[in-house]
């Protein structure tokens, strides 16, 4: 654990919270309502068994071997671990709803106190539209700017390497991966990684030794997206990760700005649809100074009337139990079948529920609606 | 003069308002003031020499002979007169604010009754800009729309041979041009123009014989903006006269496109900063249409916010005479002498306002602004 983590929390409680945050069936949501309710990991921990347990399985938290295994893997890949409330914890990502309630990160945490830009962007990108992402990285790290990408091939690897090279005033760049910081994706990035955890900042939501699975991209999008004042596209095919990440930016209230280009190249449709849709064109550096700059938290991009056509990533595992519940009592059992999750998935749900006020549980394991 | 005209113009007084517009320093708006003021062409050719003539030299209307030839030029040329009042001058361009008071035309007039769209753009274009110019005119004359345009290299002359080689539904393609309608200008685009006047319509302001002149562009390019519902910038420098095009067209209340294309190639800077501006970006021809068909008298593109960097095209020959002047009577050779403008010139210039009844004329040739 870091200084400055332990400055504010325990040791023990420090590694109650990352148990915790382990444990089967545990999402930011529960987590942050379970801390709420007790008041420490420690507590809630203690807790649990009883209250996920009933009229259940035994419930069982993660295994005390496992965060040890885990908290080692942080050391030993140089990370250390910031908790969201924390004094190092990044603020605009804070101010997301749910933020990731426990990162791991390699690198200078200054970097978070500086101004934020995201610079992201199609694998497969143009040589035109990788020259214009290095482009872009280096005149704003040599603003000042931390540039945040997602280190994948293409557009995020430029806008990396753009910004390493052009450091200045405090600018750099920092790197958020879907895997765990102890791994590497994909392989011909693999220098670039080490490169941005030693000269920028590198961070995971995963624990280490986790590979990086498709169901991880949408929350590593989602940290891109927050940690940022604005979102850049540099080009994007439509219905892109890339705008994925945009839309996160509009619903988080910040600024989606996208490089144009020509209608005959069909690469760059996805960013001619995002200016359509209300994102700021942006044709220079100069032109994201501005409009950051005087960013007041009132975004001049109007790009979020449209419903995101993709997974809540948060409820990715978690069954949308509430909506099948009425005042009327129904059995735990029949909501388990009725929903096709699994009994741990239905039973976090419910925890969630009842810690929320919303939750009544009757006899003979039946549960209903508060009035 | 047209068979429309004559059922509402006399033959004598169709032939005394082309005189008057060509009488000296008669410009759209002292010829509307005039023809407001004496209810015919004729009886304010009769006043004019009267009142023009005070003080100052006596004035002389256009010589009739030089009338005489113009309208044989017009005939000989397959043309005939449009004058602003009468059944077949457009709708919309009737509906600018001093609208050209008489258009000489050739071809199809049935086409100024169609949904239109001006397509304009740079001359030294590139080719992939040519290209889009010619689709989306072709796509747009088979949707039934009149494509308007100048008639000038590159993006023009693409948008005219798009729109001849996909007319459908009623839809063709309009050329506006600054020199008379019996001259052809560029050269290259001679057999062209003469396609346009007999597949299409041909439209100029100036009488035949006119060559096109730098300060008749202007006039041109508002006719331009003026005939069209709105109007699509395919590619254009910053600074150019597409932009002026568009300008005019945001003033006018109509819509105002632009196709983007990659901030590395320079040529793509103006119709990126229409956008930034506020101009909507369009990547296919069904955009257009879309903006168009849903144009309800309030442009969804709001590019207008930016005072234009060019002179008044009205105000070419006319000294801005009611500025330097106030309540107190002033000698009308001092006006002369101050503003540098022609005695001829200042003389208009204070009949226009003496019609417009903002003007005083006092003992020895002196005049005030009314109180």
């Amino acid at each position: 654990m870091s200084a400055a983590a332990e400055a504010t929390l325990s040791r023990d409680e420090a590694f109650a919270r990352i148990r915790l945050l382990r444990s089967p069936n545990i999402g930011p949501v529960s987590y942050t309502q379970l801390l709420r309710r007790f008041g420490t990991a420690s507590a809630a921990l203690e807790a649990l068994p009883d209250l996920a347990g009933r009229g259940g399985a035994p419930y069982r938290p993660a295994a005390i071997d496992r965060v040890e295994r885990e908290i080692a893997s942080v050391r030993k890949a140089g990370a250390r671990y910031l908790f969201h409330d924390g004094p190092d914890y990044p603020v605009l990502l804070a101010e997301l709803e749910s933020p990731p309630p426990i990162l791991t990160v390699r690198g200078d945490v200054a970097l978070l106190q500086r101004p934020s830009v995201a610079v992201v962007g199609a694998r497969n990108a143009s040589a035109a539209a990788v020259k214009l992402s290095r482009d872009f990285a280096t005149a704003l790290a040599g603003q000042g700017y931390a540039v945040i990408s997602g280190l994948a091939r293409g557009i995020d690897a430029a806008a990396h390497r753009g910004a390493l090279a052009g450091m200045e005033h405090g600018g750099g760049t920092v790197g958020v991966i879907a895997s765990g910081i102890d791994i590497s994706y994909p392989p011909e990035n693999a220098e670039l990684q080490e490169q941005v955890a030693c000269e920028g900042l590198l961070i995971a939501e995963m624990p280490p030794g986790t590979e990086p699975l498709a169901r991880h991209f949408p929350h590593r999008n989602r940290i891109i997206a927050g940690l940022a004042t604005g979102t850049l596209v540099v080009e994007a095919a439509p219905k892109s990760g890339s705008l994925i990440t945009a839309r996160l930016a509009a619903e988080a209230g910040r600024e989606v700005m996208a490089i144009p280009g020509s209608p005959l190249d069909s690469r760059s449709h996805g960013c001619n649809q995002l200016i359509r849709e209300g994102a700021i064109l942006v044709q220079r550096p100069e032109d994201v100074v501005e409009l950051l700059v005087g960013f007041t938290g009132q975004p001049r991009s109007s790009f979020r009337e449209h419903a995101p056509d993709y997974d809540n990533p948060l409820d990715d595992d978690r069954a949308d139990i509430a909506a099948m519940l009425t005042l009327a009592p129904v059995a735990v059992d029949e909501l388990i079948r009725q929903s096709g999750a699994s009994a741990g998935a239905v039973q976090m749900a419910l925890l969630e529920l009842e810690l929320a006020g919303r939750l009544v549980r009757h006899a003979a394991g039946r549960v209903s609606l508060m009035s």
